[in-house]
């Protein structure tokens, strides 16, 4: 099997999954759950967004959760922003990445960002143009790269338009995202093959949902094209606990089973993510999904 | 992605399912199960085992649930037998395929079976060669093929071994297991690449459990050396609910939902399946783990 031997996690836990909690997460919380995933290696850490807190309330304290990171050399504390005036609030507390989102469908774009893809490219020229002017690296997220809630299945060149148009303008780096949890794995190939004939696989991520199973399934896939960059979340945060159809991220702790079973190389410990990962279950009160938190390491006791 | 263009499912569900369940399913209810699973044309289905009432109540009814169903063109109902006690108790009801099983480890054949892995092989002999001589299908299963829970990590040599060994006594196909699911996709590659050195693909299928996670993305490796018979369990019935680290099987649903959506046949309808698996979630009073079942067909519906 040709696998990358390195594959860098993004950890998006506390940004996606803390974001879709029905309760607001303590900031005195947050703060240990980020340290704690830091403290597993993770280097690449999507802290937190800087959207209106009227309308995303989990996030209202996101100033005041970096304001209170630790830095550490070699970990990057990265923030999502809508615009500009996000854009100003991350940099006010410091931040040095941040993550910039668009839709590959007007239809999903309007929902959630209230314009046109094309409108919201336009918003996020400025935003990139200012990031880079602070000394920022930015990385782009197209959302419903595969399926799209309102539209169904997405044709790949309006992908690959809008993922071209945001690495012309500055983003380092793309995260492509399924974001209902709808692709299968020969479909994951066929869109980032298309990506890779003009992109660097290094400027590629993949976000993926494990809403219908699929998600472990669609990362291999990816890393079989070439793709080393991963997003996942710290106990399979981001399904919303009492609606069928949860919308959860694949799990950072069955990511980096399934990986360093295979022999690739992350630089995470996964018993460490685990501890961090029990840790916020006694803050929400409830399981997170992971398979591999609720299982644990296989076992091998001598037999009686 | 080079893939199979059909795979054959194998419906473990009521065997492999509701033996670790921890009530009784009544027998009515498990026939109307097996019947639902047929109707959505599921052609292999294990509907129970011949094994000791005293030591697996659960199963007690097989008898009576094999006398019940009615027989369908190109339906094959699977009886789990022991020894020749359990194959003579099958062939009282009619069953016409059999499924027989030792693992690859003698500690795992000690706990399990009471006897080393060598002597069960002999018992098998025997089960196999009166099967065969009553008309009878013989599938064999190898427990523990990557991990086992008494010694480790197991050595693809000797899983080999017993594997030609029972296809050599005439088992007509093999179950590989990942009994514990521990496997990750390269490792499953691996064990798959060496016995197809020797066997006939149509002569593997492969049985994962999804107890850390992979279970879908080890049945997609497989898929691509070329397997083309996948076990897996409706609903994921077979996980215990009471315990972490439980040992559900692969869905019938995930699987079907990923191998539909890369164009892989199968004959089955998913929708039909879940149907099947709603009304057995009513009469255990619990949710089954597939998610498939819980989060449905993706949906797109008109922007609002």
């Amino acid at each position: 099997m040709n696998l990358p031997v390195w594959v860098r996690m993004v950890e998006v836990g506390p940004r996606d999954g803390l974001q879709n909690e029905p309760e607001r997460v303590p900031t005195e919380a947050k703060v240990a759950f980020v340290e704690a995933l830091a403290d597993a290696g993770l280097q690449w850490i999507e802290v937190g967004s800087f959207v209106r807190p009227d309308r995303v309330p989990q996030m209202a304290d996101t100033d005041e959760v970096f304001r209170r990171l630790r830095p550490r050399r070699g970990v990057t504390y990265v923030a999502l922003v809508p615009n500009v005036r996000g854009l100003e609030r991350a940099a006010a507390c410091g931040v040095r990445a941040v993550a910039v989102f668009t839709a590959a469908t007007d239809a999903f774009a309007r929902a959630n960002l209230g314009m046109s893809v094309d409108d919201s490219l336009r918003t996020l020229r400025d935003v990139v143009r200012e990031a880079q002017a602070g000394g920022m690296l930015v990385r782009g997220y197209v959302s419903v790269a595969w399926w799209c809630p309102y539209t169904g299945p997405v044709d790949p060149q309006a992908v690959r338009r809008v993922a071209l148009e945001l690495l012309e303008m500055g983003c380092a780096e793309l995260g492509v995202a399924d974001t209902v949890g709808a692709a299968t794995p020969r479909q994951v190939q066929e869109l980032l093959e298309l990506f890779l004939r003009e992109v660097c696989p290094h400027r590629l991520g993949v976000h993926f949902h494990d809403t219908r199973g699929t998600g472990l399934a669609n990362v291999l896939a990816s890393l079989q094209v070439g793709i080393t960059t991963v997003d996942a979340s710290a106990g399979g945060l981001g399904g919303c606990p009492f609606a069928p159809g949860a919308l959860g991220n694949v799990a950072t702790e069955d990511v980096l089973y399934m990986l360093h079973g295979m022999g690739v190389r992350t630089g995470v410990d996964l018993e460490r993510v685990c501890a961090a990962s029990r840790t916020l279950e006694s803050v929400l009160g409830r399981k997170l999904p992971s398979r591999y938190l609720q299982a644990g390491a296989p076992r091998a006791a001598a037999a009686g």
